[in-house]
């Protein structure tokens, strides 16, 4: 039984990758080991087809057989949001009735990246808004790294506070501290209904202070979910120093596997290693991994794991 | 019968708009007039699913039907190049499969925006090559302005050498007069087979310059597509004042026409007056046109049927 | 006896190149000429240490010794305006004190090429504002193409009511037409005090429509300035048919002279064909002429001299 | 006694923070600490006016005076290398002449924004060359995150070939660490005279992997420069262990100060807590902490000092 999205979202929400065979085929036994690798981890929610899963690689084709695969192998059990950013509104609404008809729970749209001024922003929500229609709950992107749109905490309240359906906020602009403050407290004003703001600032490089300014936890991806999963944990618990002690013991290798451009190779890397996925297959154009690199992951694993064991140890 | 593309075309490659109807549909009976509008004017191929031909607004479906139907009507009477442009290689090679089996001659391919060092850009292209595969000749796009990548002089003719299907280039680099002359000194000294150039610099606005450069015609739009042809006719016949002549009088509208962001709504806006397609329409997000631009057009057609009614008289 | 710059602002403010010699060295003599031939073709006024005019490549002596000269020799008989634009404000207001000083009318300044959001590009203005002090009249130059930063018409609007002082807005956005009636109709109703707007869009190659929507006249460069002037004075003589024949008459000359990159060494090669500087010099990095370039530029002044001389003929 | 930069360099060179009074005056008190507390710290050299030191903000006198000052403090000690990027050569040779007669030790340059192609870069750095003369060592600094310029290796390569007087690399590319590799390979290939390479990708957050890449130090800004310098110093010493383990223990803070946009706050911040600077001001525009960041720094400097204990009783 599929549920839709709405703003009680919460927890750690896992962008996961997608998994190709060493040949470079969509490899869809791996897709359902992964699934089962996030959800045993604690992720309360899947995101796919997001940049991370190499969504613009895809045939249209490939990219229906790997949402169904992942909603058949989640079988209800988390909500599970598609990207559907697109560069015009018709392939936009035909991707987005295609995985709401298969059972996803809402989907996520970034800005186009041309543009530029507050008013070209709030429009092209507005059109977003119409073309998604009023029974698909949407997560805003906020994410001027990828885009080059830069978003103004004003101009994020005017598209939360126009469109009914948009649930969410994926805040990953940078510096934003301050902005995910401002936004939150907007909502506990009743400037608007409370939107669920899950964080992805750096990929979770921001994760316990993001989660003190309010945010409902975290969608982003990292080779080791359970340090999100933790953290959020720790933190809802009302033990900060914990999730920080938790943050702290993963931040090396989470750094590492945050780096622009490899980040990828490295995050598909380790799941491999820990045998979530066969292959760590990334298509082209993309990056591959160095004799060095390796060795550097192998040294940031080993001193993470005695990092985690004396972390036990203590607690 | 379908011709390929190949190394010996010259003339007008009209950059095809892609009609719709007042209400946004694909608009299929005025894919019809506008083609047979173009041929009669004297295009000697087309080229659609561009930039301006609204490619990223099309759903895949609507993409396969407007290429049937152009297909269907030009009948093989002239090549057709088809915009395949695409985030990643799989889009990119089942896009391509498609068109060509339906009858298309050829694909035309931009960098992709990310690319910026020359390694990147021709190792992109090596990998264009290889997606595309043995049988399908293309043509490499040249054009900052849309994809923001310079590509030097070298490293246009390092892709040209290196890939024996890239038959032609559309040249759109500005200034671009002095890189025209480079690339066709290269062919004729023999450097590398000789490719076509079809020019399309500011959508035409330095057309008899480049003729004069050693371009072998115009790849580009414009709603008097017989200015193209009758430039090219001229020059080709060796009378080179009589196509500035030409292009003169259609400058003061081909320049308000080539106005960034509201060109194509000026484009569909004379083409209807022109009884080449049905509506005006622009898929969001997409400009519309004003009264006062109207009349700004409509002094501007005036004027040129004076110039033109002159031009007939003195020759 | 100076004039600071004020709202009653028209007609025709020349953006001035910077003479240097054959090797480089600031040429004050040409200087002196340059001034001469802008103010005996009609120019209402001058701005000197903009894009065009090469500031960035200027030492701080020479910046000072070239703005006392063309102040010199300008010697009050019209307003002139120097580009103040500058990474920080300790400089902008340092550079702003010295000019004033010196006796130049007011400065120009555009928006860091680092802003995004509506909210800083306001805020950043206010900086302006209080740097340049209750003093300084100043022009707001809005060139997207240069700064790569997009003001929308509310924003423009909201800049000119919150700085008293800021008089002129050089209008360079294209497409521009649509925001140029919307500002003008913005200051007629009086929603704010009637701003000066003087029309740059594309290097003059809209001036006529641009007068049709209420821009005062032009800030600019071209070789041929008398083109603006002549324009403008059609203009407002009501004669807007004769402004478009006088127009179209220069527009091919005026098409290559705008090219990008290149179009500064055309113009000073142009300059130094009509006798206004002694050598056409760009400092580097810049472009340089080839002989197929002088070769173009040579028919087209020719073709112009033709049609000016019918267009006189037919009046 | 100043010593010429050479390629010999290593250690770690501070990026200076350029101190300001709290109501934005150069605070010239606060450079000599300033100074005094990097030397403390083990210091081998300092880099002033360079971005996180504000040069843009400055006037031509206000950088003079703060270059003096910093020279006449430092008396030789270390070398001090001085940004020299411009946006034309005439300035750049300027500044240069000038903090090389005050006793700087050399230069560092950036390139140019508008730069693209492999080509335009490296004859862009040509022109430095000529521009610097032969007496003047420089750096190239290699940082497309501020630059937007992305310089492939061979590119390096052939800059470092062609300028005898580029003695040093400062590298922040990202991922760089291939990067890295590949250039110190060619050096000890003995491809090209073996540059000097300090390492500042990210701030410094890859310090451990650069050095164990062939970084002979760094050349970054972080308010425990102490850091750096041990890191440096285990490196050499051979324990690639402890190194990580001193450079985990700060890795928190320096995550928190390495924020775009704000993390000059941050620092300055810290600077005033350690008693190195008067005031954390940063001239407008820029950032400002609030009383969250505050708290958040106040959190992570009480754990890093927990952390920092720890790691010495373990010692």
């Amino acid at each position: 039984m599929t549920h839709k999205l709405d703003r009680n979202a919460k927890g750690v929400y896992l962008i996961a990758v997608t998994p190709f065979t060493d040949t470079g085929a969509l490899d869809l036994a791996s897709t359902d080991r992964m699934v089962d690798f996030y959800l045993e981890r604690g992720a309360t929610g899947l995101t796919i087809l997001g940049i991370m899963g190499e969504a613009t690689k895809l045939t249209a084709q490939e990219s229906r057989s790997f949402v169904k695969q992942v909603l058949a192998r989640v079988a209800g059990r988390v909500p599970v949001v598609v990207g559907a950013s697109a560069a015009g509104f018709a392939p936009m609404r035909e991707l987005t009735a295609s995985v709401m008809d298969m059972g996803a729970s809402g989907v996520m749209v970034a800005p186009a990246p041309t543009l530029r001024t507050d008013d070209q922003i709030i429009a092209y929500f507005d059109m977003v808004g119409e073309t998604l229609g009023p029974d698909v709950p949407w997560v805003l992107q906020d994410h001027p790294v990828s885009t080059g749109v830069q978003m103004s905490t004003g101009v994020v309240l005017r598209i939360l506070a126009n469109a009914a359906n948009c649930v969410m906020l994926k805040h990953e602009d940078c510096p934003g501290l301050a902005k995910l403050s401002a936004l939150r407290a907007a909502s506990e004003r009743g400037d608007l209904p409370r939107p669920s703001i899950l964080a992805g600032n750096g990929g979770g490089l921001f994760l316990p202070e993001e989660l003190g300014r309010g945010a409902d936890g975290a969608m982003t991806g990292f080779a080791y979910p359970e340090m999100m999963v933790d953290v959020c944990a720790a933190h809802a618990g009302g033990d900060v120093e914990r999730a920080h002690d938790l943050f702290d013991a993963y931040l090396p290798l989470a750094r590492y596997e945050q780096q622009a451009g490899i980040g990828l190779a490295v995050r598909k890397h380790l799941m491999v290693q820990r045998g979530a996925i066969a292959s760590a297959m990334v298509r082209k154009p993309g990056p591959a991994l160095s004799a060095a690199d390796r060795a550097d992951i192998e040294r940031l694993v080993r001193r993470q794991e005695r990092r985690l064991h004396a972390l036990d140890a203590s607690s």
